[in-house]
Parts: structure tokens; sequence; C-alpha cells
């Protein structure tokens, strides 16, 4: 267990934190007491048919979504709908190798047993039906490894999913993704401060965190967001300052192992899973309408790779979104950005199922 | 001065050492005594204008040149032309950090001096002349920081290069390659190992070099490259094999500080310095009748950024390589590439000009 003040309400706004009991692993071992952090907008209809659920990406929560995604000018419209963000295993606000205490003392910091993508959505799913007595789904969307977990959700419980709206991200993650994320990992572990996981604070593993950070600028942005100097419109004065004041700071507030925690799980996103390695039959079992929206300038889940996976679903559609930023686009803050999302979400929304 | 195998005439086969005297650089300080590693295919002619001339890349030597690009069946053909390769300066065949000694002992390791681009140009261009006697060239290619020096034959001395052959690599770095050479600087800095640049060996330094791999791996092949597993081609049998087996042992054989010292080099190649920061008028200053060569998947020396180049220089032909390798399609390993290269190369030297 370590205080990290990251992971709180100051930073993190209001959310819940909801326990579902022990959670199996498929990796084997378990999570004692798994709590998951829960963030709801608006209000869920006396039929419970009004929810959309949204999980997050690799070292982000519920807070990008309230600040960009969630609201009345929005797609995601809490006046319409009953909106629940669960912030994934690992994220620093669920269950987490830096918070593990009480009865997950056991598996706390170098402890932490490996989380898959399944064990999110299966644990996702119970915290919907036994809190929320919510069966059925009107989206799923998510960005990153969030669209890995609405792939995930799609394959798994097809009958719950009406509609699935993955952004920027796979449902059978690349080989190059394996190793970009391999090389932010070793970015991290290569740091001594990190000493196997067992670190006193996450200041003990800055250089580590910081180089970490210097390999998401290199993939996270597109080589144009770089050329054409994109981080001027955020006010800074040279690229140097953007990663001092931004991307450095983003990453070194949080915590080492929980960041491991979800590469580790983001290396082996995979729906084949449940279909003996048959991608195609495994996305054949989606029954959701299904958008799926790559960014074209994405550096590490390219729009191929999307149009190959998308091809393999019916009835879907693909739905590129223009934005320089590339993958980090998903932050929002382009100004063009969240508009090409909101439409693409409304149309898919306004689609009968 | 260290003491390592790999950069000898058993890795690198025939080469001329060849002392040029003292260098002056242009960040200050100089080299007392610079040697450059010279390899030569073909035999000048009396009136000494059949030479080409040939800059190697980040980590390469004359080798690859030899093995794959030059011989009677090639477009840089020995039996037309006199091609002399000279391998840069931190190349660890010509004077670099690990082999400073006798004169050069003070500027050994940790304090070899910054060599520029521009440094490594005036020096093959006083090799040529002083030793060789050539004052023409009839063309100049290199791949990727060869590439660099290209365009800095190019611009520096325009009565000197008939013809001129940049593959994958640009006039000025981009930003994005910027940061792309300092993750891969600091995956070596951080290195306990690497001891302020004063190891005893590049043992030493086998986790730094191993991550600098391992970022390689990210940035110099394509996507597709990792998904086709295109790799199977070299008899590998996983991606983890092909690391271990070809990519890791290539750079863990090199010596560290001259990595660090080519990519300190790579990361401000720059021709707009002569024309205090205007790169079209830099280009403008080009007569040679240049081909720009990207390769089509390269994914840190895109083809747009060299499009933007391209368009700047007067006469010049943009001519695309597809290759699914990315940039490390410079190896030569696919069957298709070099056919391509040669009819590139064969058409320019056609060119009269």
């Amino acid at each position: 267990m370590i205080d990290n003040p990251f992971y709180s309400h100051e930073f993190h706004g209001d959310y819940e934190l909801i326990s579902i009991g022990k959670l199996d692993l498929e990796e084997g071992g378990s999570i004692p007491d798994c709590h998951l952090a829960v963030a709801t907008f608006g209000t869920l209809n006396d039929a419970k048919d009004n929810a959309i659920f949204v999980s997050t990406w690799y070292s982000g929560t519920h807070q990008i979504w309230r600040d960009v995604y969630i609201g009345p000018d929005h797609a995601l419209n809490p006046e319409k709908y009953f909106i629940v963000v669960i912030d994934q295993i690992g994220s620093g606000l669920s269950t987490s190798p830096h918070n593990a205490d009480g009865p997950n003392a056991s598996i706390a910091m170098s402890k932490f047993p490996k989380v898959r993508i399944g064990d999110d959505v299966v644990a996702q799913e119970r915290l919907l039906r036994e809190h929320f007595g919510i069966e059925t789904l009107q989206l799923v969307t998510g960005g990153s490894m969030g669209a890995q977990q609405t792939y995930e959700w799609a394959v798994r419980f097809p009958d719950k999913v009406l509609r699935a709206a993955p952004i920027a991200g796979t449902a059978q993650n690349t080989p190059h993704d394996f190793l970009y994320t391999k090389a932010l990992i070793e970015a991290i572990t290569s740091d001594p401060g990190w000493n196997g996981g067992e670190y006193t604070s996450n200041a003990d593993v800055v250089d580590g965190l910081t180089r970490h950070a210097g390999i998401w600028a290199v993939m996270g942005f597109s080589t144009e967001f770089w050329k054409q100097e994109v981080w001027r419109a955020l006010e800074f004065e040279s690229k140097e300052a953007f990663l001092a004041g931004f991307l450095e700071p983003y990453f070194t507030a949080m915590d080492p192992n929980d960041l491991l925690a979800m590469a580790w799980k983001w290396q082996r996103g995979d729906v084949a899973r449940h279909t003996g390695g048959d991608l195609a039959a495994a996305l054949d079992r989606i029954t959701a309408k299904t958008f799926v929206l790559p960014i074209n300038e994405d550096m590490f889940f390219p729009v191929r790779d999307h149009v190959a996976e998308q091809e393999l679903i019916k009835g879907s559609e693909l739905r590129v979104i223009d934005d320089v930023l590339g993958h980090l686009g998903l932050f929002g803050v382009a100004p063009t950005y969240i508009g090409q999302v909101d439409q693409h979400l409304k149309d898919l929304l306004d689609t009968k199922v």
C-alpha cells in the first residue's frame, strides 16, 4: 500500500468505490475483495434499459470521459441515458497494486496477480447487474484499452450489448502493439528505484516514469503533431516545455505498478481466446450494431488494423476520426475531435436495433 | 579505448583507415588525428570523373553497402564507377569514442566531442580530394543518416555533386525524429553500467543496448512487418526469437558511446544551418539532379516528410520505395527492395547533367 495523492477525489472528482466481492482471475489466483471505482451520469429509468457503459484506457479514468465526452451537448447525454463509467482494475482508483490493503493486503505491490481484459469485463458485468440491476446496455464504448474492453463485452456478452463503439483500439492486440507496450514496461522496470515492484513511493521511479513518458511522446502523438507544433495550441513554447509541463507530470504522478498491471493486460487483449484463437469466429459472435472508430493519425492502433477486424463484424461500419494528434487525440484536445465522436455515437444510438 | 572485436576486418571485411589530420568541429574542439574507414569498389579513371560517394547510417557501415547495394548487377556498378564508401565519424570504424587512442587519447570515451553531419561531410570531402584527387561526384547517396549526409553534401558542395539520392532520410531532422532518438539515447544512458560513458566493456551496458534494440523494434519496422510476421522469411519461429536472434545481438555487439555519438549527430541534421534556418533557401542551393527515395512504410522518416523537402529542390523527383519492412528495409532483406533502388539509381545515373 502506497499513499499516492493522485488517486483521490481531489484529482478525479466524484466516484463511488463498490465491492463486487472475490474475483477469480483467468490467469489463476483471485482478488479477495475487488473494488471498482464507478462514476455515473444521469438516471437509470424504471425499465433499466437506458444504460450506457464506458470503460477506461491505460492511465485514464472516468475523469476524461466526464470532462470531454459526457454532457447534455454530447451523444453521451445524461438527460437521456444512464451512463456508467467503471475504472479498470489496475487504474489506481479500482483495486490496483498500489492500493491493495485490508482483505487485499496479500496481493499488494509486486504480489498483484495478472489481470486480463476478460477479468475486467466479468467484474464490470457483475457490478452492473448486482448493483444497478442492469441487464442490457444501449451502448458500450471506450477508447484504446477501453476499445479492447468494448470488444470483449460484445463477444463475451452478445445478448447484453445492443450497440458497440470501440475507439482507437483493437479486438486482438497486434504484435507491434505488444512490442510498443514492452518498451513502455521496460522503461519503468529498468529504473533501479522500481526495485522489483517494492518501492516506497512513485517518486522513487521518477526516472523510469519520465522515460516512459518519452516513449509515449514518440508513439502517442503523430509525426505531424510534432512537425506542425500542435502543442502551441496548448500554450507551450517548445516541445521540451510541452514534455516537461504536460506529458511527464501526467505520467510521473502515477503509480508504476498500476501502469505495469494495465500494460500487461493491454498486451494480451484478445477476444479470440473465446474461440480457440479464431478471431473471425469470435467477432462473428457479435450481435451489437458496431461502429469501429479509428483515429487516422494513430501510430500504434493504425486504421488498417481496425479495418481488418471491422470487416469481420456483421453489419458494422467503419467511421474514421480525423485528428492530427494521433492516438492521444482521445484526450479531446483538438476542437474538431469531440464533434466527430459525437456525430458517430449519435448516429449509432439513433440506429434501431 | 575499448577493445571491441565487432569493429574489425573480421566483421567488416576490407577497408582502409586513412588519416585526414586534425579536424576542427562545428561545435568547437577538434579531433586531433581524424581517421576515416574507407572501402572502395572499382577503379578511378584518369579523368577522376567516375566517382560515386556513399555515406553510412546509424549503426551501419560500408559492409551493408558492399553486400546489398554494390556489384556488377547493381546500379552502383564497380565495373563502371569508382565507388567510395566512408564510414561516418562515430561509426566504430572511423574515429569514434571507443577507439580513440594515441593522438586522440584526449577525446576517448566520455570526452569525445560533439560531431555534426557537417563535420562528417567536411572530412569526407577533404579525404576524397586530398587522398584520391576527386573533385566531382557522379552521385552521392546514402540511407537514413546517410541521406542526411547526402543532403549536406548537395547543399554544402553544390558544384561537386552532380546527382544526389537521399534514401529514407531528411535534410532537416524532424522534431518527432529528435524525440525518437532521445528515447534511444535514454535507453542506453539509463543503464547504470554505462557509467557516464566510462564503462570498461560494451557488455557492461548490455541491458541498455537490449532496450535500445527493443525501441528499434517498435519504430524500425512497420506495424505490418510484425502483423504479417515477415520475420518468418528470415527463418525465425517467433517475434521473440527474431529479437533475440537478430535485432538484439545486432545492437549489443556495438559500442554504446559510438551509438550515442551518432544519435546526437542524427538528432541535429539540418542543412538550414547554412542559411540562417531557412530550409527552402538551403535546398534551393542544390544543383544536383536529385531523386528523393522514401520507403512507404517508414515509421519515423515518413513519405510526407520527404515530399515536403523534395518539392523545394529544383528539378527533383520523388521515387517511393515499396517495402513492408519500413525503415529497416534499408537492410535489403525483402527480395523486392534492391531492384527498386537499382532502378531509381540507374534512372538517375542515366540522366544527363
